[in-house]
C-alpha cells in the first residue's frame, strides 16, 4: 500500500459523538440559541473533527506551497516567473502578506519547495519537497507525469507530519506560484464544465490581450487532454501544479490526522477539489476561508458545496485568507470553551420555551 | 455651547493627504494591486481618521451599553427584563460572548450602564452613567424627554473620553438591553420608510405571536409619535433608548478625537443612524462590522451606504460583531506596517506596466 492508499485509508467520518455534546453545550451558553451563527456551527465541526467536545485550537501553521509553470511560456501571467523565487526569499524574511496576517493571528508560516525551479538554500521555515524544477507547459504534453502527481501528493502528507509532530491543531493552505491561476482554472472547467472565458480572471493583474492568450490556452490544454473530471490523478498530472498536489496532499494529511483545514483561496481551492475527487471525505475536514475575486472561484466552491466565511474581496493568496479563518476558527473554539452557561451565570432563560430559539 | 455641540464641533473630514500617503504605500507592496482588498481600503481609511499615513491599531475598547425599555411591558421580548441586569453581571465576569471575543482579539470591555432598571455596585470596568432606570414607554408617551436624550449622547461623549484617557486606537460599541431590539426598529423604520412587518426581526427568537405584537406595538408608536427622521434628538427621545443613545454620543465622542469605530450589528447600527443625522460626518469613522441576522438591519445599512466587512449570521450584539471587526482593522493597519515593499524585497514587477493592476 502507498503512503497515499494509507493516508486515504485512515480519514474518517467526523465524530458525531462530540458534535451531539458540542452543539448541546453552545445551547446552554448565555445567549439565545443560534445567535452566533457561523460561529457556533464552526465549533461544532471542530469537535467533529478533533473528535472532542472541547476543541482547541492553538498550535496554528500555514503551509504554503511553492512551485513553478511550464504554462508561463505561453503569456498567460502578468509578472515574470523569477517572482516565485524571489517571493518565497521574501517570506521566509517575513515580508509578504501571508506572514504579516499569520503574525496577527498567531500562526507560524512554513514555506515548502514542491517545484520551485531555483535551489533554495537550507533556511528556518523552509521545506525543501522539490518534485521538479517546475512543471512542463502543459499545451506541449501533461504538466507532470502520473508519477509525480503522486510524488507531489505524497510530499504535501510528509510535509503535513512534519508540522504535526510540533504542534499543528489547525492547517491553513497557501501558495506562492507565478502562473498558478491558470492550471487552477482548467481544473475549475474540467469538474464543473464551465466554459473556461466564464471561469477565467485576471490572476495577478492581466491585460485585456493577455486574458485572451490565458483562455485560449486553457481551452486548448483541456480539448488536447480531456481529462477525467472524476479521476483526482488525472486531473492533477495534466493540467495541475506541484503546489496544487502538495495543497491536496496536505488536505489528505491534516484529515488523516483530524486536523481540520482552513482552505485560503482559488488556487487552495484548486487542491481542495483534487483531496475531495481522491477521497470525498476531506470535504467535511475543509473550511473554506474565503471567497476570492477570481472569477472561477465561485464555480469550485459551488462543486465542493462550500460556503466560505469571508468575502473581503481579496485575491491574494499565500495563506492570507487561510490566516484571517484561522483567527474565525479559534474564536468559535473560544467561544465553546470560555462562555458562562445559563446556569452557571444565574441568567434567566426565555419565558415562553415555545420561543423560536432557532433564530430567522 | 454644550458638550454636544462642542464635539460635534470639533468633528473633521478624514485628512485626504495622510490617506493618499497611505493609498502610495499600499501599492508599493508585494503584492498585485489591490489584492487584498478591503484590508487595503480599511487601512487608507484608518490613516484618514487617525490622521497619519502609518495608523496604529493597539488600544482596542469596546464599549458594551446597557439600558432598559419601558416598552417591554408590551410583551415584544422573549425573555424577562431582568436579564439585562443578569447579563451585565456576567459580563463584569467575563463570561459574556463579547469578553470571549474581546480577549480573542486584544481588546479590553467597558460596561456602561446608560440605564438599567438596577443600582450597580462600582466595579472594574464598569462606569455607571445611568439616565434613569430603564426608558418609559413609548407606547403611552416618549420614551424619554429631549433633555434626557441630549444627557444619554452626552453620556456616551463622556464614557468614550474617559476611556481614551487610558489609550484607544480603536473603540467597539456593543450594548445590552432586553427589548432594544424594538426601538432599533422602529428608528431603522423611521428613517428609512421601510413599512414595519419589513423591518421587524424575531430578536432573541421570538414566538410567532410575539412578532405579531412587536409590530402592532412598533407601527402604533410610530403612528403616535410620528417622529421627524430628520431630527435625531427627536427620534431618540420619542422612540429611542438610554444605551442607543449612549452608542450614538460615543460615536460622536470617537470621532471628534479621530478614533474609528467598529459599529456593532443592529442596535448599534441604530445608534449609528442617530450619531448619522446629528453628525453626517460621523460615516466616515464607522467601520460597520457585520450584516446582522435581524431583518431590519441591511435597510439601515443601505441608509448610512455602508458595506457591512463580515456576514457570519450573527444577531448576538453585545460588541461580538465589532470585536471581529476590530481585528480585521488591526490586521489592515499592520499590513500596511509591516509588508515589505517591492524594492525592499527585491521582487520584480509586473512585465506589462499597462497590466490590469486594478483587479476585476
Amino acid at each position: 500500500m502507498t503512503k497515499l492508499d494509507q493516508t486515504i485509508a485512515k480519514i474518517q467520518p467526523l465524530c458525531t459523538r462530540s458534535m451531539e455534546e458540542a452543539r448541546r453545550r453552545q445551547n446552554s451558553l448565555t445567549k439565545p440559541k443560534g445567535s452566533l451563527g457561523r460561529l457556533e456551527e464552526l465549533s461544532v465541526i471542530l469537535a467533529g473533527i478533533q473528535r472532542t467536545p472541547s476543541p482547541v485550537i492553538r498550535d496554528k501553521v500555514i503551509l504554503t506551497m511553492a512551485g513553478d509553470h511550464g504554462v508561463v511560456d505561453e503569456g498567460v501571467t502578468l509578472y515574470p516567473r523569477e517572482v516565485t523565487v524571489q517571493q518565497v526569499l521574501n517570506f521566509l524574511r517575513g515580508g509578504g502578506g501571508v506572514n504579516v496576517l499569520a503574525r496577527h493571528v498567531g500562526a507560524r508560516v512554513v514555506l515548502v519547495d514542491m517545484g520551485v525551479a531555483h535551489d533554495f538554500e537550507p533556511a528556518e521555515g523552509l521545506q525543501i519537497r522539490k518534485v521538479a524544477k517546475g512543471t512542463a507547459n502543459m499545451l506541449r504534453g501533461s504538466a507532470m507525469t502520473r508519477e509525480q502527481a503522486v510524488q507531489s501528493l505524497e510530499e504535501g502528507i510528509a510535509a503535513v507530519e512534519e508540522e504535526a509532530a510540533k504542534g499543528m491543531d489547525i492547517l491553513g493552505t497557501g501558495e506562492m506560484g507565478i502562473g498558478n491561476t491558470t492550471p487552477s482554472t482548467a481544473i475549475a472547467c474540467a469538474v464543473t464544465g464551465v466554459p473556461v472565458p466564464l471561469a477565467t480572471g485576471r490572476g495577478a493583474g492581466l491585460t485585456d490581450e493577455g486574458m485572451k492568450r490565458k483562455i485560449a490556452v486553457i481551452e486548448q490544454a483541456l480539448e488536447f487532454h480531456k481529462p477525467d473530471p472524476k479521476d483526482g490523478l488525472d486531473l492533477l498530472s495534466r493540467v495541475g501544479g506541484f503546489e496544487i498536489g502538495g495543497i491536496a496532499g496536505a488536505i489528505l494529511g491534516a484529515a488523516s490526522l483530524g486536523i481540520p483545514v482552513a482552505v485560503d483561496g482559488y488556487i487552495s481551492t484548486a487542491g481542495a477539489v483534487i483531496a475531495y475527487l481522491l477521497c470525498p471525505e476531506t470535504k467535511n475536514y475543509m473550511i473554506c476561508s474565503h471567497k476570492s475575486v477570481e472569477v472561477g472561484h465561485e464555480h469550485m466552491l459551488r462543486f465542493l458545496d462550500a460556503e466560505p466565511l469571508l468575502d473581503l474581496d481579496m485575491r491574494l493568496g499565500e495563506g492570507t485568507g487561510a490566516a484571517l479563518a484561522i483567527s474565525i476558527a479559534e474564536a468559535s473554539a473560544k467561544i465553546l470553551a470560555e462562555m458562562a452557561t445559563f446556569e452557571s451565570a444565574g441568567v434567566s432563560g426565555p419565558l415562553e420555551p415555545g420561543g423560536r430559539t432557532d433564530g430567522e
